[in-house]
């Protein structure tokens, strides 16, 4: 951490600030520049009181050189981590496909796209028993049903299953039930229930929240692997900004530079990013090619008649034929690929 | 709703869209533009599945008119709404000073803001129990103590207490011991705790979300009042932006226009607003004439050894200044005075 | 257009309202909603003053059914259009590759540069002579010298150069001098120097503004077009968000959202979205795979000696390993492909 | 400027970089942290080119410490400045009132309003001659006979005139007609314009750009200072963000951060801000409290008959209340209240 103290602080008050920082273990180096005096700290500064220090009044600026996150920081892991769920490993060489219908309205509806992205080669299936939805006077989901038909898919399919917890009261039922829990972009930052899910061992896709900063999502991860458990997947699904012809900006640039920083997989979500099925296919493709280690889309037999996310949704012929797309980058370039030295 | 379709969309699907609406007791009217068919949609739209008409492929935008919210709308309301807490009125004609520490640190230091900011004025104190941080390496809060803190400042000084709920689990607890529930910005969205502060009786203070539309705030404040629980109070507390001299950008528009569309009671809160105390002032005036209908401030006894949020914490003397000069401002301007016509 | 009028609006003031419109030959359609009138608009109304509209009073909200552009408008020409320089076709089947230094710095630097990009198929030159810098003490470019050297390049090498023109003092200058002139995105709303560029039919290459919707870029377009000059390709290069790792946020949904919605030619330019030469490879096949026409990189023989964006130019040999990615990409997919179906 | 080194670099290339920057009359002092070297650049760094030092590979951020503003700084200009326009101080004592239309229309508009505002205690008439427009279909003002009507009202009300300049073909006639040339937020960073303005010494409004940050405002303000124009004034009108029932998003803390950090007068224009003139009376509130020098409001004697901004424009009478109310707040409070002392 470096302070840039304020131009003409008095000797004392320096003095002062520096004794208090040696008091928590922190080496303090000062230079003293043209305006400005500086102090370098040194030592673990994570726990450092920021506000605190700011406080003293002496402060123009407080700059962290770490990053505050530790666990997922690639710089003391840098080699990927990966997430097992049964016979796959996400972030691994295979490319990870989870496809399904935004929520699950009945047998008929989920076991249908269970079937059809099975044959496309999905290993996961996607399906929300409980849905956040702006309005409360929108269809909230299936609950406890949508889970049990989510089994009867499993069952039926072998595919694996993700779905989104809402809240603490459902995580012992999620833990048993999903083999991959989903924490959506509105609860990327619910604290205590991220700290629960560090107490278990299930695999968590971790969804960016809609303003959250790559900083604060993988501090949001770290909140769950501090806890514990280690199986942390990333998923970019686009960012809030001015633009309105798309729902959301998908931040394309978020994989790679979240790869940079960190070790864990990252996926995107292309269907939440713009909420229209026909941008699913290009920004699926910019995903796969910027490196992405798999995709989330939504696919329903009858997008006209979901409850939930019509709009964005593929029917299962065009999901297939999207993934043929996809097949052929995956081939020749995408998340295997080498990086450009320079 | 109002549908916009697209060019040369073919007879018979315009014909198989208006039925479909039909069916669901909506009444359709068509109109023919130059390059566009429109077909408005009259009766309750609000249930309509937005997503399955968009899906149909015919739809070229859908344009919603009537506010998604109803119980929060001024339209169905047109008086302000008011939430009573012992012999205060929030939204009446009293303004409303909440102010004290961001977390509850110790006896000592919560008795002393306590004490120093009743004399100015203030009838409700804040601290927080549980602290919802960014980093899991930052103070969480006391918990059970802090509350248990909070309820002996009630007893001594006859403030009555404001204190942030995290968490389902905690909810009875809070309902038993503090007078205000507030629901932090990162938890705006949280659904399902939404919904259970809707089953119960206990006033709210809604915090707006870093990056919630105007739009989005008052669908929060439809979850809770929907359920049967009509005390709630919106906060604005600065949204997020490319700006970065700032921590938020504090919406002080928000203020006279959440009021134009909805009767709840709006408060403002100025130190998480910008992150810096010398702000407070500037801002909290500024509140103060655009309408609000009260202020949550940050008060510590020695902001330079807060556990959280020193850099925003006013000194009691500094909070006692600026009340003299809210109080000014509140003498010939603000809540009170009359809108301009024209 | 649509008006939906403010609930219990007088008669008369609807009929008042009504008969202004029909005087400016707009035919109204009136549908009567639970709680709205609606008045549908009927002919021309892009001419239509919108604030004297809202100013009656009356109106709740104005919707615009109508993009506002016309002549860049894919509804009114369906085809793609293209942009011709030599033996080029921007927008054709050929993608475009357009590279080269930041700013134009010596001749040593350009004619290196242009010989290396030439080698890896790219067929434009681009190269700053006057430089729009944040900073008044930053380097501001070559001048008049400058736009020599690159005259002198294309000479050398046969490609055509590109050259970001920065007022209309030089426009005259630039017309003779170089091929394509670009306009950045600091001056995408710069209106009286796109009215004069459209008195031209020189080339033009509109950059994105940093907080510029894709409605008002297409209206930038429309002001060159609608003075007479179709030459006009689009360049998307990032826009500003909250997000911090990265210098811009690059808008990939931009490049298949303005080919839905206009008929012009789009590059994307991923060396200014991110500001970082690490991320311009994913970036660039991320474009490549949205559907770009083309691409513009920056390339330097030294970036660690660069005047300007060193930390986002890629060295000759790194970008002669990108275009053989790129090129593997574009045999597959990309610019050509066809559009799924559903 | 301080540079964070990646970890493990090796020493060779950190005594290049060392040796490089000395070069550059910059004296390096060097700290070893935990995980990263720290090199602090002691000197004026102004000038140092970020670009290349970041390109040296080895540096992982790279934190300027100074602001890159000079002139504007406040650090080195402790007191306000304030711009003389006749017997006006812009930035004095006395508070600064700019009203008119938004487009200069005919004489008779041009005239009913000069009087009008005068009467209510404007010093100063603004109307616009040329008029930045999104679409190229809409009323692109008078041009040259709105220069003509606004040197008229002068003479027949001894108001001192504000226009809007959009390019510097037109530099000359300004200088000579109009007693304050605007620079509007499209133009902010139109540097070419900037420079010729800081070649005369015509008072200068300088509005912040839609998407600029602070920083960049203030640089643009030090681009026209730089050449020796001293007279320049800043100007909030809003930022542009994700909310959208308001137009913009008037950033209130911008004005005492602004001047915080700089010495230049600040104004604000709440009449852009959101786009309501209903809003524009809590808006000019807040400005007036949080410190502003004075305000711009836009006044039309029949706002429904507007040419452009009908739905932002106040009527004479409800301006004239306005300032009743502003001056019972002046007379209080605002620019002349001491700070709060902590």
């Amino acid at each position: 951490m470096i302070l840039v103290l304020k131009p003409k602080t008095e000797e004392d008050k320096i003095l002062e600030l520096m004794k208090t920082l040696e008091n928590e273990n922190i080496r303090v180096e000062r230079t003293k520049g043209v305006d400005y005096t500086i102090l370098a700290l040194i030592g673990d500064t994570r726990t450092v009181n920021e506000g605190s220090i700011e406080s003293s009044g002496i402060v123009h600026r407080l700059i962290r050189v770490q990053e505050p996150y530790k666990q997922v920081n690639r710089l003391f892991h840098p080699d990927n981590s990966t997430v097992k769920v049964g016979d796959c490993e996400i972030g691994g060489k295979e490319f990870t496909m989870i496809a399904g219908p935004c929520s699950v309205e009945s047998e008929e509806q989920l076991l249908a796209v269970a079937h059809e992205v099975k044959k496309s080669g999905a290993k996961f299936l996607r399906g929300g028993a409980f849905k956040p939805r702006t309005s409360p006077y929108s269809f909230q989901g299936l609950g406890s049903k949508g889970l049990e038909l989510l089994k009867l898919a499993k069952k039926e399919t072998g595919l694996y299953i993700v779905s989104e917890l809402l809240s603490v009261d459902w995580l012992e039922r999620f833990v048993e039930d999903v083999d991959i829990i989903q924490i959506g972009a509105r609860n990327m930052q619910n604290f205590s229930l991220l700290k629960e899910l560090g107490r278990t061992d299930k695999p968590v896709i971790l969804k960016r929240g809609l303003s959250a900063t790559m900083e604060e999502w993988l501090m949001s991860a770290e909140y769950i692997i501090s806890e514990g458990n280690k199986n942390v997947i990333l998923c970019e699904r686009g960012i809030r900004t001015f633009e309105n012809y798309t729902r959301n900006t998908f931040d394309v640039s978020a994989i790679p530079m979240v790869k940079h920083y960190s070790h864990l997989p990252v996926l995107a979500d292309p269907s939440h990013a713009t909420g229209l099925w026909w941008m699913v296919e290009p920004l699926a493709k910019a995903a796969v090619v910027a490196g992405a280690d798999g995709l989330m889309i939504e696919v329903h037999p009858n997008p006209a008649m979901a409850l939930s996310d019509g709009a964005q949704s593929l029917k299962p012929e065009t999901y297939r034929n999207l993934m043929n797309e996809i097949n052929i980058l995956l081939d020749r370039t995408g998340k295997n690929a080498e990086e450009l030295k320079q």
